[in-house]
């Protein structure tokens, strides 16, 4: 077991939680000084393995979340675009990610990522098109049409489907869903355990 | 909107979520200063509504929950029988607490939740069995005669059902499940947010 390793943070970007959560991690890290590998993966993918569904989508659970997400927002002080947006295929947004990821350069994925949940949960813009999506990059000052050539090579996209397997293999079946020293943290309302967890080496 | 109300506390004895939540909830509800409302449910009765299914019996989330739980408890210093029990009809129990609950007397019916959900999870005893909740009862003095005989009265399964129903109507669809001055809180994980809610009146 590493003991000073990276937090795994998946998440898919149509996942409400997971922009909240994606509010948070940062600081997170930054006070158990851990750096953050950021995941992006295809729950649509996840579920049809463990035949999961959208919370949104469930009877009473959709309802729940409907309030729940904002009231999380407002006590968080976290910008939140109402009425919410429905569960929505992020495709676009996870193989730009991934293709930055594997460009390197002066750009951090995570900061395309932040922003890329900042537009849509926050914003409203539907980051569903691939349009909005490479507008969101251009702003961060990406080359937009190194961002489209890239997010539609084979690798990007292999890249988003390995990654949601990898994900699979190691548990994963809802998002955020937090590793880090190789304990699984499932939900943005266990991001304050999974930190007692990394300050106090465990239980 | 009351705002000194109960935090009525909706549970099924045969959620382990339910059970940590359960051996919190009073030290919780003293420092807030309000009472608890103890509410069994049958979700079972629930998931035929919202076509739920157990978590212990979801691909991955299963294997998450056999984790987590025993995890939680250590955290918590609560005591936890292994393997983890499956899923089990709790309908003995939930009949003989809502007997108490309306034949008044000496023994608050929370004791006796309590002690249910002790004698199942922590001690392993399997309280599908009419006769194991029947020694729980004994042991805290009732008269185990006639709590066989309340629990058996069309009273008392009216008054499980009639609550699962109320639960229903409220929105509820997992356990636990907490409502306070109107305000909905879902999982043992959201406690700690439900007494912020209290102290600050809300966000």
């Amino acid at each position: 077991m590493q003991v000073t390793g990276p937090i795994h943070f998946y998440f898919d970007f149509a996942s409400p939680y997971a922009y909240l959560a994606a509010t948070q991690i940062d600081a997170l890290a930054a006070r158990v000084d851990r750096p953050v590998h950021w995941r992006p993966i295809l729950l649509g993918v996840v579920f049809k393995v463990t035949q999961g569904v959208p919370n949104l989508h469930k009877p009473l659970q959709g309802d729940y979340l409907r309030h729940d997400v904002p009231r999380c927002a407002r006590r968080l002080g976290v910008p939140l675009h109402q009425p919410l947006a429905s569960p929505f295929a992020s495709l676009a947004a996870g193989r730009a990610f991934y293709w930055l990821d594997q460009a390197g350069g002066d750009h951090a994925p995570s900061a395309l990522a932040r922003a890329i949940f900042h537009a849509h949960w926050a914003e409203g813009r539907d980051m569903a098109l691939p349009e909005n999506v490479l507008d969101v990059a251009a702003s961060l000052g990406l080359d937009r049409m190194a961002v489209e050539a890239g997010m539609n090579e084979p690798a990007a996209k292999d890249r988003l489907r390995e990654e949601t397997e990898k994900a699979l293999a190691h548990g994963v079946f809802g998002a955020p869903f937090f590793y880090v020293d190789g304990e699984p943290f499932w939900g943005a309302d266990r991001m304050g355990q999974m930190e007692d967890w990394i300050r106090e080496g465990g239980w």
